[in-house]
């Protein structure tokens, strides 16, 4: 899943470039490393990257070359019906193999563990189960979901699986303390498991207007008519989230998996600069662009436009350097930046 | 004079472009609001800038469509030499005329009191004296040379004026402490008014070599053999100020007024800021170019690139945004920046 708009990493990030399409975590885009992530479990031709309509072309230019199966949402239409769209194109060919449906913009630290748990996830989604992935919370983080695990469930591969007392939606601080305390909330890391079959089922069962839709798109695959109808019909249908739709409702035995991968969803600057302590320097900078600094420390440059950003006497700042825009900001203040993209666009319009 | 070649004003300034050549205390460089400040005063035709052979063409272009007489400085030889050569021009067609010398990158705030004071001093000039300005010092700066003052001297068109009881290098904190509590000791300003006849009598007198190059470059002005001569005899001059080599050796009478106009080198980007006050917004931010602010406060923005500078949750920065440089620095630090010139000199090289 590629389609998101992210605004937290102005202004790297832009309308025309979210997120995924930045190389904030390697030396890659976080679309591609997401596909890297998966391809060893897979074949190239079995990825199905969904992106937005406004971001077909940067796809299709970055993936060329690589034999992945691309899909375009016509409009952004939340994550159950960008899933059955996937699902719809997956089932022609294995109706009853996993599918592992991914946030394009996720950081993983541990492939190895990634892999592991991926591995046995999948297995257990051959049963007919939906699998989730759940984080173990290191802070009392108010901007996720949490998944709510009751007793040990069973082992898959060898990893413990736990059924699912309750979803929670995103907590205010005091609650998100309690969470972190108890020991038993998960975060919701928005990794799922299925099969096409299993998901296209309960999409049926909990979301019958967007199956409805989803079959009328189905009709047209493989005609010359799928773009027209995709066009017609995607923009309908409910824009409603996988977790809300499905997976909170459904009949069916829904699984979580403790991901203690070194998981990120990098949901700021700060987060960055956190997540890639390993590049600081000696005094805690993190320089991703050309840069001199003298007497400097704990700061996060960005810079896109290969001009050298010097930086004196300065700490705690992010400073991101791009061809129309540069920012320059408190590094803790780094989750109010979208407050500035609003401005720039009002004066730049 | 216009034959720096500052450092202080990185990345703006540069060794093509000094601060005499840029927009930092108004709409127009510094060499043209020097040039504006005195053509009330004369006439273009009778305005001498000398510039470096390196910032020649820029200069024409600056200055093109002003009847101004521009004299290059094949290196730069210190500002006795600028002075004599200048002199040896205005000579041509006004021996016995005051001749105001003029640093291009000073800022003055009081343009009548400015012109008040030349005026006095200029008057006192075609007696054959040597004029310089003092300013009174406000702050214990150890980076200027200082005029220890004798009694008052007399009055010229209302104006007191001081005899010169000596001369001092740049003191260190404590002797400038003494100097601002003394009340006799003022900034030498760099600011001259003599007659051409007078200065280079007085250099014939105190730097017989200086004079001698000098004797030689003029036989050649108004022929062919002009550029030839000046460029094989320029380098060869002692490279001393006038100060120095002039005014503390004369035996003639050098005498001081107060400029009391709003005077200032404009130091640094601290000084810049603290000068521009008029022009902070509410918050203390003084903005020159496009920019978004939250929540910042006491922050200078320089941006020559039209891009947009966003500010969030800073305080006390000067960010400067050039082509190919961007500088983030704690403003009490910006005496430091050549630091960072050197720097990027090393790696851009």
């Amino acid at each position: 899943m590629a389609g998101g708009s992210g605004t937290r990493f102005w202004p790297a990030s832009r309308d025309y470039l979210p997120k995924q399409f930045l190389k904030i975590t390697g030396a890659r885009t976080m679309l591609e490393e997401t596909i890297a992530r998966v391809e060893p479990l897979t074949q190239l031709t079995r990825i199905f990257p969904v992106v937005g309509q406004a971001h077909a072309e940067i796809t299709r230019e970055l993936l060329s070359g690589m034999p992945v199966q691309t899909l375009i949402e016509p409009v952004g239409r939340n994550t159950a019906a960008c899933i059955g769209l996937a699902a719809l194109h997956i089932k022609r060919s294995s109706e009853d193999e996993p599918i592992v449906v991914l946030p394009a913009d996720h950081f993983i630290g541990d492939l190895n563990g990634f892999t592991r748990t991926i591995s046995a996830g999948a297995d257990l989604a051959r049963s007919g189960a939906i699998i989730m992935l759940g984080i173990t919370p290191n802070r009392p983080e108010t901007g996720y979901g949490y998944i709510k695990t009751a007793g040990e469930n069973g082992r898959s591969s060898g990893q413990i699986y736990y059924s699912v007392e309750r979803f929670v939606e995103k907590p205010d601080y005091q609650t998100a303390l309690d969470y972190l305390a108890n020991g038993n909330y998960l975060w919701n890391s928005g990794i799922f498991i299925f099969t096409a079959r299993t998901i296209l089922s309960q999409i049926q069962a909990c979301m019958p207007v967007l199956y409805q839709g989803l079959m009328e798109i189905e009709n047209s695959i493989g005609t010359t008519d799928y773009d027209r109808v995709l066009n017609r019909v995607y923009s309908q249908l409910p824009s409603v989230s996988i977790d809300y739709g499905v997976m909170e409702k459904t009949a069916l035995p829904v699984y979580v998996f403790r991901g203690d991968f070194g998981w990120s969803d990098v949901g700021s600057w700060h987060a960055l600069y956190e997540l890639r302590d390993s590049e600081h320097d000696e005094d805690g900078n993190l320089m991703l662009g050309n840069a001199v600094v003298v007497d400097s420390k704990s700061n996060l440059v960005y810079s896109v436009t290969g001009r050298t950003v010097a930086l004196l006497g300065v700490e705690g700042l992010v400073v991101v350097d791009t061809p129309d825009a540069l920012m320059v900001a408190e590094i803790n203040r780094s989750q109010d930046v979208k407050i500035l993209q609003e401005m720039f666009k009002r004066i730049t319009k």
